[in-house]
C-alpha cells in the first residue's frame, strides 16, 4: 500500500493505493465521526463489491445504510441526487454519518454533492473503482451534477476524509472504461510531468494489458500530480484549472451526443488533440508534437477526432463553459509537452479552425 | 444608515440598515466581481421593488438579468430551485455574475444555496425585504431548500459579500409577517441578551405600530447578536446551535401542517414557549419567567401553543431534525432569560409532558 498527503491544512487526508485495500476496514474506521455510514454505489458496481464492503463494516461494529443508483452519466441529475437524499433522510442519517462513494467518477461526484449538501455537510470518503476515478475524479474536492444545458454546472467544493483506490476493482473494469480512464492520465504528462509522459510511451501497453505493476505505479503518479495541484489552488483561481485540458471541447461533445454516448474520457481524448492542434496554430507546438499527443492517445484506445457537430455548434456549447470570464473563453493550452498554460489568445476563428482541423468530416 | 460587520476573516462582510438603501446602487457597485447580476425574486416582492433595484443598477452600467420565483415556502423545493439554474443558465451567467437575493427569507435561502452550488460557487448579495429575513435569515451564510420529509434538510453554508436591510420595504410587509418576525426578535433577548428583552417588553407596541426608529434600533440589535454568534461559531459547531431555539418543535409543527400553514415565526413561537416549559419541568426557569416568555409572544401577536397533533407525532418528526446526535435529541433550552444553552438532559417522556401543555387539546 502506498499513501499519500492532500495538504489542505485542517482538511488534509490521505490517499491510500494498493491491491485489495476493500478488505482492510481499518482505514475506514480511523476516519469515521460515529459508527455509521451511507454507501452510495450504482447498480452495476453494487453487486460486485457492496457487500463485501458492508460486511467488512458491519463485523466492526460499523451501522450501514445503502443506496443504490442506476448506472451511468445520464443518471448524473437532479432525479438522480435527491434518490441520495431520500434514502438519507428515510434512513434518518445524521450530521455524523459518513458517506461513502463506492464506485466510478459519477458515483463519485454525486455522492460528494449530497455529502457536502446534506444537512449543509456530513463526512464523506471516496473509494473509487474505476481507473478514471482514481487517477482523477476522487481527489481534490470537485463535486457536481450536469444540468441540460451543461455539464457539471451545479456542485460544490467539498473535500472527502479519505481516498482509498483499490487497484484490484479495476480488474473488471470493461475494458473501453480503462481506456477512457487513460485520457485523464495522459493529461498529466501533457499539462505538467513530461518524464511521466515519456514514461507513458514506453508503458501504455503495459497499462492496456493491466499489468499490476504499472497500473499502480501510474495511479501514484497521476495521484501525486493531482494532489499538488489541488493543495497549490483548491477552488481553481489558477493553475488548478490545467487540469482541464480537453474539456472545454470534450463537454461540448459530451453535451451535444447526450451523456453517455460518448464517454467523458473519449471526449476529453479528442478535445486533448484539438487543444493540442489549436496550440500549433498559435506558433507553441510544432506538428511532430501534436503528433505525438495523436499517436499516444490512439495508441491508448482512444478517438483522436471530435464528431462532425460542425464548429459553430462546438463554439456556441463552449460557451456554457465554466472556463468563460467577461464574455471571453479561457482554454487550456500546450505550450509544451509537460507546460499547460490557460489562456484567452485564441480567437474564434483560430478555434474554429483547430475544430475543423480535428473533426469528423 | 448603521453599518455592522461579519468578522469571518477574509470572508468578511458588512450588514448596511437603513431607510432608503434600495435607491443607493453605490452600496452594491464597489462589491460586484464584474458588472454583471442575476436578481433572484418571488411574485410578490418583484412588482415592488424588483424595476427600482433593476433600474438603479442598469443606470450604472450593470447587466441584470432576473428571475422571479412562486413566492411562499411550499415552493422551497428542487423545482423551484431549479427554475434558478435554469435563469442562469439561459442567460449563460459566468463564474462572476453576483446572485442578489431580493425578498424574504425564502428567496434568501434559495438564492443563497443557488449561488453556493452554481458553478461551484458565484457571488452573492442579501437585500432582505422582511422583518425575520433583515434580523435573521439574511445573515450569517446558512442557505437550504426543504424535503418532504425535513426542513432545510439540503443546503449549503455560504456567506454573502453584502447584506443591505432597507427598513423601508417593511412598510409593505403584511401584518401577520411582521409579527412572525418578532417571533425571531425576542429570540434573541431570550438566548443571550436580557437588556434586549427588556427593552422588548417596553417597546413591543411600538414596533407593531412599526415606529421606524424603535424597527431600526431593533433590527441592528439583533444583527449585532447574529453576527457575534456566527463569527464566534459558523458552521454551528457549538454556540450558533443556541439560534435554533424553538425552532426543533417549530420545524416539526411547520412539517406536519405542510409548509406554509403557520409561519416559520409562528411555529417557532410555539416552539418557543414548549422549550420554556420543558425548561421549567427541568428546574432550571421558574413557573413566572416562563409566563414573562408567553405574555411577550401573546403581545407580539403571535401563538403560544401549538397545534394538537398529539406528542409521539411531534417526538417523531423531531427525530428528524439536524440537532439529533447519536440518536440523541439536542435541544435549546433555557437556563434564563437570556442564557439559552443546547441540551440532551430532557429524556422523551419530559418532552412530551412539555408538548402536551402547550399545545392545543
Ligand atoms: N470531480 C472531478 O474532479 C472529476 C474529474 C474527472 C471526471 N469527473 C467526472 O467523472 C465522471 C466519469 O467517471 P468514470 O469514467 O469513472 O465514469 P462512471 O462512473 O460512469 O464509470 C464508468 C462505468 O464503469 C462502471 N464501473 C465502475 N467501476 C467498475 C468496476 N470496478 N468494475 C466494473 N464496472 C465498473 C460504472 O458503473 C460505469 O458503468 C464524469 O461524470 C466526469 O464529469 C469528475
Ligand atoms: N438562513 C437562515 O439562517 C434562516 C433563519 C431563519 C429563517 N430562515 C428561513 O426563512 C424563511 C422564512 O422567511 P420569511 O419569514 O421572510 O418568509 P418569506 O420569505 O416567505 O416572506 C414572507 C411573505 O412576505 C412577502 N414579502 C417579503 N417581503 C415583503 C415586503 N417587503 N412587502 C410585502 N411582502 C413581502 C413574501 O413574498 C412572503 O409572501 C423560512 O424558510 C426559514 O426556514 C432561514
Ligand atoms: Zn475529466
Ligand atoms: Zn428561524
Amino acid at each position: 500500500m502506498h499513501t499519500l498527503d492532500v495538504a489542505l491544512g485542517e482538511r488534509a487526508y490521505p490517499i491510500h493505493i494498493g491491491r485489495g485495500l476493500l478488505d482492510d476496514p481499518a482505514l475506514i474506521l480511523g476516519r469515521l465521526q460515529a459508527p455509521r455510514v451511507a454507501i452510495v454505489t450504482n447498480d452495476r458496481v453494487g453487486p460486485l463489491y457492496l457487500s463485501r464492503l458492508q460486511g467488512a463494516l458491519e463485523g466492526n461494529g460499523v451501522r450501514v445504510d445503502s443506496v443504490v443508483l442506476p448506472d451511468g452519466e445520464a443518471y448524473k441529475d437532479w432525479q438522480t441526487l435527491n434518490l441520495i437524499f431520500d434514502a438519507l433522510l428515510g434512513a434518518r442519517c445524521e450530521r455524523s454519518t459518513t458517506v461513502i462513494a463506492l464506485g466510478g467518477g459519477v458515483v463519485g461526484d454525486m455522492a460528494g454533492f449530497a455529502a457536502a449538501t446534506y444537512q449543509r455537510g456530513v463526512p464523506f470518503i471516496q473509494i473509487p473503482t474505476t481507473l478514471l476515478a482514481q487517477v482523477d475524479s476522487s481527489v481534490g474536492g470537485k463535486t457536481a451534477i450536469n444540468h441540460p444545458l451543461g455539464k457539471n454546472m451545479i456542485g460544490a467544493f467539498y473535500q472527502p476524509r479519505l481516498v482509498i483506490a483499490d487497484t484490484a476493482t479495476l480488474d473488471t473494469l470493461p475494458e473501453r472504461e480503462l481506456k477512457a480512464g487513460l485520457a485523464e492520465v495522459i493529461k498529466y504528462g501533457l499539462i505538467r510531468d513530461l518524464p511521466f509522459f515519456d514514461w507513458l510511451e514506453a508503458n501504455i501497453d503495459s497499462l492496456l494489458e493491466r499489468d499490476p505493476a504499472a497500473l499502480a505505479w501510474a495511479i501514484e503518479r497521476c495521484c501525486r500530480n493531482k494532489a499538488e495541484v489541488v493543495a497549490a489552488d483548491e477552488t481553481e483561481k489558477g493553475e488548478r484549472a490545467l487540469l482541464n485540458l480537453g474539456h472545454t471541447f470534450g463537454h461540448a461533445i459530451e453535451t451535444a451526443l447526450g451523456y453517455g454516448t460518448w464517454l467523458h474520457g473519449e471526449a476529453v481524448a479528442a478535445g486533448t488533440v484539438m487543444a493540442a492542434e489549436l496550440s500549433r496554430r498559435l506558433g507553441w507546438l510544432h506538428g511532430a508534437q501534436v503528433e505525438r499527443v495523436r499517436t499516444l492517445l490512439r495508441r491508448a484506445g482512444l478517438p483522436v477526432s471530435g464528431p462532425a457537430l460542425g464548429a459553430e455548434r462546438y463554439l456556441d456549447l463552449m460557451a456554457h463553459d465554466k472556463k468563460v470570464e467577461a464574455g471571453q473563453l479561457r482554454l487550456v493550452l500546450l505550450k509544451d509537452i509537460g507546460a499547460g498554460v490557460v489562456s484567452a489568445t485564441a480567437d474564434s476563428a483560430d478555434i474554429a479552425a483547430a475544430i475543423e482541423a480535428c473533426s469528423v468530416r
